[in-house]
């Protein structure tokens, strides 16, 4: 089976990626403990609690099944996963199961971090957005109301099971999303594979197995590369936050649950692009191949009317990649090398957002 | 000044253990950064809030001040924390400063933990019990209605700032409770300091200042040694829990804030040394020695009246030390030496409280 290393030393672990794993998990997980908490979604649920469970039979499984949405992303999500394994008495080699996208990962595997001080978790990502990126690499969180992803832990996953069937009930738009994701993933770190994707497209929207499955296992090898250097994104791993400054800033003032992420971070990439251009010469083919491709694949290329430019200043200073006053962003010098810049100013970034 | 070394690598960091040291904090912290967080509670702001806040003078400094005692060691407060962290647009850059006992210590840390997946913090216990026990070693929660300490993580301070003139406000039940952890250190860990608390305890007890800089001093050695060795207790840091198992579930079973902390631990020592005696044969005289000296201090050293036997025992199945269905406790094969057990039984457990 197509395999990605994650080399974090002890905590290096196995993404396993092709049509089919979630009905092989078992085998792909020989020391898998006997008190499991599955963690889900109702949408998700529906079409794959069955056949998990048919893998984890014989062991003491408990459920948490949680509404479908970034707005459950919350402190009280991650609070009615604490009292379920309280109630159930899981032990401290209990191991988390996140079966879902983005979200849930993120909010089961800050469980997992949390647990009596940490327990072991496995993701089964169902998304593209997930398989892409969100599975991959530790980061774990809940939103606060006033800024994403700004509870959390790094948290390193026991195995990844990456099964590309399940991107067969995903629909349109989330689909969509997770190509946003990708396009980051070429921008930042590959030129061939920003080729790739651009001779591809037709196949990709078509979801053509194989080339998904190619897809995928590349985005998953670039984000575990920049991991492996920079778990907990002193530098280098900060460059996977292209585009996300802006999109975390849309979000944040939109209400989660409007946009959906990765549409959040299609409009960010454009806007960073614009900005790479004007700042550090980036060849301006790059932007206008970018949004071509994204506005294909049905994503926003530009920031909805009904967002407050100031607003999106003001949230931005509240992100997290903020250091000090100054305002932080990933920008390209060229296809397939970002940088960090400290030299954007608000009203630069008010001159651009307002045209 | 008199420091002890916490040594793990990368997260290695100092314990200066002085009178007067809160009234040198910034020339022991050279390198604290511009952004600070201070969580105290109502008790201990009245007395050290000022002459810490001095030390800051030029900084941007938020407080957030909890009330006092176990049973706010709560998601709830932990929520509090955050709320303040991100209306005030703290950076990752921000350094969290924990000052009181350790409630205070395990709440402020566990925030420090989970803000933007992580930032620095600084301890400065004011209690006997953190300043010999709870700041030492990196163990961070909140407390769940089920279950102590269930939610939380391990992340090291940068370090800890033990002022012993703190000492003089603290009430005298505070004080006894802290005593019941330096017992414990001994017992687990140096016959030689065992001796020297039985022949120094009226000097203990009348907080004669060289006496109890030695006693403090003596404990984190004991704790460092062992944190350094098993920094996230996969084996001889469990030993750390000796009298713990029994007297976690007295407090989850009163409900927190009836006992304090240390007092459930003296009841907790007392009845693992019964079983000690019992089942390994460690001397009587080391439980009859152990036993006059808690009550001398003033602790208690057996099971309340309103403590209902079989919700102390189900209390101990649902306790994190729990391995499968086994109960789990620490006993001593013979002064400073612990191990652990996972052969007493339930049956065994309810006729030593029944007694």
């Amino acid at each position: 089976m197509p395999t990605v290393t994650v080399s974090l030393n002890e905590r290096t672990y196995p993404i396993y990626v092709e049509a089919d794993a979630l009905h092989h998990l078992s085998d792909l997980l020989p020391k898998l403990g006997q008190e499991i908490m599955v963690v889900t979604n109702e949408t998700v649920a529906q079409w794959y609690l069955k056949p998990l469970m048919r893998q984890l039979s014989g062991r003491t499984v408990v459920t948490t099944i949680l509404k479908d949405g970034e707005q459950y992303k919350t402190l009280a999500s991650f609070e009615q996963i604490m009292d379920q394994l309280i109630q159930h008495r899981l032990s401290r080699s209990a191991t988390i199961i996140a079966l879902g996208g983005g979200v849930i990962g993120d909010i089961a595997g800050f469980a997992a971090a949390c647990y009596q001080r940490g327990i072991q978790f496995i993701q089964v990502p169902t998304t593209l957005l997930a398989q892409v990126d969100a599975s991959v690499g530790g980061k774990t969180a809940v939103n606060h109301p006033h800024g994403k992803n700004m509870i959390g832990a790094f948290h390193q996953p026991q195995a990844v099971i990456t099964d590309i069937n399940t991107l067969d009930t995903l629909p349109q738009r989330e689909f969509s999303a997770g190509l946003a994701e990708v396009m980051k993933h070429a921008l930042i770190a590959d030129p061939i594979f920003f080729d790739w994707l651009i001779n591809n497209q037709q196949r990709i929207l078509k979801r053509d197995k194989p080339t998904l499955g190619y897809m995928i296992q590349r985005c998953c090898e670039i984000k575990a590369r920049i991991v492996a250097q920079d778990e907990h994104e002193s530098s280098l791993r900060a460059t996977l936050n292209f585009g996300h400054t802006i999109g975390h800033a849309i979000e944040t003032n939109m209400g989660y649950g409007e946009l959906l992420h990765g549409e959040a971070v299609s409009i960010g990439l454009c806007l960073a692009l614009q900005l790479s251009v004007q700042e550090l010469g980036l060849a301006a083919e790059i932007y206008s191949k970018t949004t071509d491709w994204l506005q294909k694949a049905n994503l926003p290329i530009s920031i909805p009317l009904q967002c407050k430019s100031v607003e999106i200043i003001e949230a931005i200073q509240q992100d997290k990649k903020k250091v000090g006053s100054q305002l932080r962003f990933v920008l390209l010098k060229q296809l397939g090398q970002a940088i960090i810049s400290d030299e954007i100013s608000p009203a630069q970034l008010l001159a651009l957002i307002e045209v």
